[in-house]
């Protein structure tokens, strides 16, 4: 049947030598956090050139100014003019959203930028304020502070998130823990963004209703009691005057009135640290934070694969983490790095940061000049910006594609938006990410396995019977592919799962009058891992098969899985002879014993009894 | 080089048919929470059979007495009095761990087993109260409530405690959750146990150096700055005497006292449900629960492994639920299987439940007629019986096990160690456990990648060249196995890593001056998931490879990976034909296209980047 000779067994799996504990060690915490080896253009270096490649490093701008051309500067004044023009109106709506003055959004599209341009390593990032971000910080500091009973204070409390925000960015980059922000997958975003735009939406009832008293929670069945409870109060008058006045807005001008002239006053002093609102200040900036940096490094990272150079997310968050921490110093609010900017600046073709100064250098000029044409601006603008932010923030074709692909990605944004809607925004996002992290607990607690067979007419193709209806299985032989790591949360269960593909085809081959059973072969190449715990699921496999008079062999275990087995002594108990390089020569060594000797298995010994007693 | 004819491509990678959505999802939750297909047997039998079998399945002894036998009964009987014998000293011993009054250690022995042997499926474990359970449940309940100042109300706490306890696990079996159990590892139990050994050893100082005032907490620095602060009032005599009267009590008779003779009274009235003890009664519940639980199931699934016969799991925990609830209705105390006694009743030659019938009932004649006899038992033997306890709990030799198996195990069990005796039980547990989980969650989030190689003389075995220093590389052609599901938590880093790997394959074929890298493969095998994220990673991936002027071709990809690659339409934008069944036939069809034709790679158009922009 196999076109490889009977007990070729050359090939042995290898046991690479036991690694030193430190070393080990050293290798799994460097790619714990340091995945992209930033210090490798360091190595073989002289001092002196390192320590200017370090301050190249911190300062990104030093590595690219130096060689910065005329043709360059032509694109990022372009590109620079063009999101300056994006940068105004959305400034200064965000900021409405946040309940801030609007002058303070056009403050944070001037600081930020200069900072991000000498620390930051996208080229095509633009720095603004953002959408959620702004609601977020609107409804975690509104539920404590009112922005129109107390607006000095809520100034203070937002600028305190927003130091606070940046101060934890930094720390994350500073310790390497950036992978944190990937725990907010794609799918979160997307019911989180859906979730937040409708709360915004809900709140606009309050003035469409005419209703005086209304609750402070953002939750729809609180909204809707409110409204309902009232209905007695409902103005039709004031829903037609609502309409009448949308209509009017639309054609009049409601305006905003006049912005104070002059660049950012600095605000150090308005950094609020009393033990009153520390707490409601952390966890709004950590919480901002998070989704100002989800956003941002997503722009930054998919830019970059775009026009193919690296980025370092680690420092990425540190830059963010210094200009937010600058930024509420001068008067600003948490800034990252928008989509909708950073699309503009990459498609009006930018080439470096340069643009972002261009930006701010442009932003600068308006606050210092241009600020009483916006006298005028009528309000109605900035609603339908914001409105057509809410909008975009609906990304109802991403849920369908998440519908299509992945239904417990799916159910993940469902949540996130769920919990947004029905209880806040923080909830949202911390039930959103539990169940992200259950569920890859989960695949690991019921890992998949499968019967493998052998492709007809491959050479030594092993595969799933179920996938491939043509992989036919071997008489007397079961091959089962583990696909996930040996752990503790999964031997329970692998355990019972091997019995019962053991049962299964016992029964199927007693039903077909096929061979008995004799041999079952794991085929370990997609296990990663093992603990103890997988190891003792091992041993008592093994024992078991022992006691019904089969065999067990294994195939292919990796470096890591084959160390341990080493170590634990299962290899010593199982017999080195066992362990296969791959499945075909596993069934070859099989069938040859098969044919040779009658099964010969140990009998129980007191030994084994109390091996099993310690593995408890 | 290869023996397989250029382009064999007659091997292609199925597709299965889409699966309707809740035929999928039926599966899924079959999988998960019946992963032992308890319903197998109800197939294909008459209404009447079914009821039966129902009926069975909810009572095993239904199964087993109708074929009970003499010789079953003579095993029984000698299995059944010799762990009644070790019954007896252990469950007042444990009972005043708990600090209980003794006889309810007795009672404990009496009802809990009955109930067991009607409802439980193992044929080896015996029934009682356990070390650990009962010193958790002192420590909590000891938090509130003084058992020496309210005897009553502690009584009446434990049992109610027992009561949830018995509810919890009964509705974690009803619910199929058993794997929750699973989650505390053996590591975690090991640094546990040894924990609440040496929790329990401090508090013994206070006696030994007569202080009057000692602190309320477990903790060692609690307790290590109660027994300082009060040096001046150490008394050496009281550290002399309590050395002398370890001494004396190890040569007298330190005495129990009198025990009320007769059987269980009722204690359904004496349950408490008032608000103000239900948060640390149903806590109490739960924290002893889970850890009875864990010793329990443990116990009994590795005699069943030994017998060879199956245990359900979640059966298991319904019938350890009902015999607390019906225990804590008739004054006993949280019980489970303890291993000591189960390991005894194994080893005597137990055949079937029937030996905790006999124990039950050699308890009982010794509550109605043998209580006078132990008035005069010393306590010194109790102390024996704690201290042999808990010097057994310190299980060392598990520890260093787990130090050279596992450094991670011995980490997460250092820490359980150190949360018990540092903080408190719960606390070491909860940490442990938390432990545990972030190091799945790390396992996913920086998942092993490594480089293939060719085996030398082999039929298309390839093999990561780290581990096999015989595997060679092959000129111009990446091969990459990735050890893990492509899930949001790595999709980050395995961009960054994949990225990495073709930098330094770039940089170590410009040094050694081989041929530049044209392809770059990935090893699916060992990837059991992705999601949307994952896929995106794929897309993103391929997009930078085409600017670099490399092409990707997958190899091996299972069932649902290539179901969700299909539908996300990854497969029509990379192109059918580069996926391949095995790494050798994609390294083939690789070198065969690099030497027919130049690479032919497709432009960046504004179709991608629009793509681009909506998977950010």
């Amino acid at each position: 049947m196999g076109n490889v000779g009977h007990m070729d067994l050359t090939h042995r799996v290898s046991v690479p030598p036991p690694e030193p504990f430190f070393q080990a060690m050293k290798a799994s915490v460097k790619e714990m956090f340091f995945p992209d080896d930033p210090f490798r253009r360091f190595k073989g270096q002289s001092a002196r050139r390192r320590a200017v490649l370090a301050f190249q490093y911190v300062f990104p701008i030093m590595e690219w100014a130096p060689t910065y051309t005329k043709e360059f500067l032509k694109s990022d004044l372009i590109a620079g003019i063009t999101i300056a023009s994006l940068a105004i109106p959305q400034g200064i709506s965000y900021a409405k959203l946040t309940n801030l003055p609007p002058i303070y959004g056009l403050y944070s599209s001037f600081v930020p930028p200069l900072i991000y341009a000498i620390m930051g390593s996208s080229r095509d990032v633009a720095i603004g304020t953002v959408a959620v971000a702004s609601l977020l910080m609107a409804s975690m500091l509104g539920k404590e502070v009112s922005a129109a009973a107390q607006p000095g204070l809520y100034i203070h409390l937002a600028f305190t998130s927003t130091f606070f925000a940046g101060v934890f960015m930094a720390a994350l980059g500073f310790l390497r823990l950036g992978f944190i922000v990937d725990f907010l997958s794609h799918a979160t975003i997307v019911g989180f963004m859906a979730g937040a735009a409708t709360v915004v939406s809900l709140q606009q009832l309050k003035g469409m209703l005419g209703l005086q008293h209304f609750t402070n929670e953002t939750d729809l069945l609180d909204v809707l009691r409110s409204v309902f409870s009232q209905s007695h109060n409902w103005r039709w008058q004031s829903a037609v005057f609502g309409c009448f006045i949308l209509i009017f807005l639309l054609l009049s001008r409601h305006i905003i009135g006049s912005l104070k002239r002059g660049v950012n006053p600095p605000s150090v002093s308005e950094l609020t640290f009393s033990t009153q609102y520390l707490g409601l200040t952390v966890k709004t900036g950590i919480m901002t934070g998070i989704v100002a940096l989800a956003e941002g490094m997503a722009v930054g990272r998919s830019f970059a694969m775009f026009k193919n150079y690296q980025i370092d997310g680690n420092k990425e968050m540190i830059a963010f983490g210094m200009m937010n921490i600058v930024g509420s110093c001068t008067s600003c609010y948490i800034t990252t790095a928008p989509f909708s900017r950073s699309a503009v600046n990459f498609n009006a073709g930018c080439k470096t940061a340069t643009s972002n100064i261009v930006m701010a250098t442009a932003v600068m000029v308006t606050l210092l000049l241009l600020t009483p044409l916006f006298y005028y601006t009528p309000l109605v603008v900035l609603s339908a910006i914001i409105t057509a932010a809410m909008l975009g923030l609906i990304d109802y074709k991403a849920a369908i594609h998440l519908w299509k692909v992945d239904k417990a990605d799916f159910i993940v944004c469902i949540v996130a938006f769920l919990g947004v809607v029905l209880r806040s925004v923080e909830v949202g996002l911390i039930i959103a990410v539990a169940i992200s992290v259950l569920r890859l607990v989960l695949f690991i607690a019921r890992p998949r396995t499968s019967v493998l067979g052998k492709i007809t007419d491959s050479v030594g193709i092993y595969r799933s019977v179920s996938q491939y209806p043509t992989a036919t299985r071997i008489p007397g032989i079961l091959v089962l592919q583990i696909d996930s790591p040996m752990y503790f949360a999964n031997a329970g269960y692998l355990r019972e799962r091997i019995l019962r593909w053991m049962d299964e085809e016992e029964d199927r081959l007693k039903a077909s009058e096929e061979d008995t059973l004799q041999y079952v072969i794991l085929d370990m190449t997609a296990v990663g891992g093992i603990d103890t715990s997988g190891i003792s699921l091992l041993q008592e496999t093994r024992r078991n098969m022992e006691r019904r008079g089969l065999k067990l062999a294994l195939a292919n275990p990796g470096t890591d899985v084959m160390v341990k087995l080493v170590k634990s002594e299962f290899v010593d108990s199982l017999g080195q002879e066992w362990i296969f390089l791959t499945v075909e020569e596993a069934v070859d060594a099989c069938k040859f014993m098969f044919h040779t000797y009658k099964s010969d298995i140990p009998n129980l010994t007191t030994m084994d009894i109390i091996d099993a007693q310690a593995n408890v």
